[in-house]
């Protein structure tokens, strides 16, 4: 499905329940950092080989693919309710981040070549 | 561009900077998470009215475009360093959620009716 | 007690569990972070009304109290590992504030009167 | 100062500054958790090594001082508003936590310790 698709049926999954006046941008910038508190929750006490051993642990399956699944789909919702298109932006952010971080004064500086901020 | 598109872009805008090997579950785990805080930030104090009037500040572009695609990107990359498929594992999870949260049941509930947990 | 007395508290919990070699700086900031997720998941979709209920509820004495306790915990125990002193830290960035946002200029300013950044 | 000589101070600060209408639990709980992002920003790419060297830099002083010292004063604030005893509730839950992770049972045991949840 593309991320338009994504998009589409959750709008229709929270519609079918009711759930669209719940769907304000602060609640879902909420839920949506509460996903993530979940993935660091999961991740917090990890050694490396720990973390490696999740993927053959049921508890796995919800630390590595449902956890950030939610985090997707409130990323979704709220791109959705204040009318931006999350690969249009994210394309947008990546084209900056290229100005701002040149590859010469970037490479191995943690500080110049972070994603975000 | 697809899903994959973009965890592709990101993986060599990293790699060109040498930022691969600071690409740990744990280390996108937190950096995921502080840029869902900076959207927390942009909205906590924020009125309906207030909020709508972002759209016309030039603080509106990072609060609503800039912000949540760090959260994407973060997201994408920690999906990839942990090698599973962000739309796949949604649409997985989704399936899922429909069997959980019936619509006859979740219909208005909004315990039965998160997306997520 | 003090709050000297429950990092000192805090600290014999987690030694007399053998929990010191995991408390690192980055892992107590994800669990703070963690619990701080678990109190916005709690709040999220709550109207004013709602939320008053949560108090007569048995959910609530885990969103109003434990989870807020767990934050506490976390912090508590980052300022241990890190050296620093809370109370006195804090009352140093409110003399800080009381500077960068004076009453006059403050007053009623969502932008000029925020506690923190 | 004690916390709840903390607590007063933060409540007449925001109060002299008009923000105690914007003081809600909700929008409390996203301050909260936006200044632990905050936090996890400033760890989220260190090693160790870097980590130590933080103390001696002018970035470490609002890593480690200012940040945490804003989560502290966010958490202070909605415990006020909401009308718990951090201190009280903390020790509440640290012997709900002495009985539910017994130090023969939890010892070196990242599950049976863990401080929250």
């Amino acid at each position: 499905m593309t991320i338009r698709d994504l998009q589409n049926t959750l709008g229709q999954f929270a519609h079918a329940r009711d759930r669209l006046p719940f769907h304000t941008p602060k609640s879902l910038a909420m839920a949506l950092t509460g996903e993530t508190g979940e993935v660091l929750e999961s991740f917090r006490w990890l050694t490396p080989e720990q973390f490696n051993a999740l993927t053959s642990q049921p508890h796995g399956t919800r630390a590595l693919r449902h956890d950030p699944a939610d985090v997707f789909a409130y990323l979704l919702r709220l791109a959705d309710v204040t009318g931006i298109d999350p690969g249009e932006t994210l394309a947008e952010k990546i084209e900056l981040n290229r100005h701002r971080y040149p590859v010469d004064l970037a490479y191995g500086s943690a500080e110049n070549t972070k994603l975000g901020e």
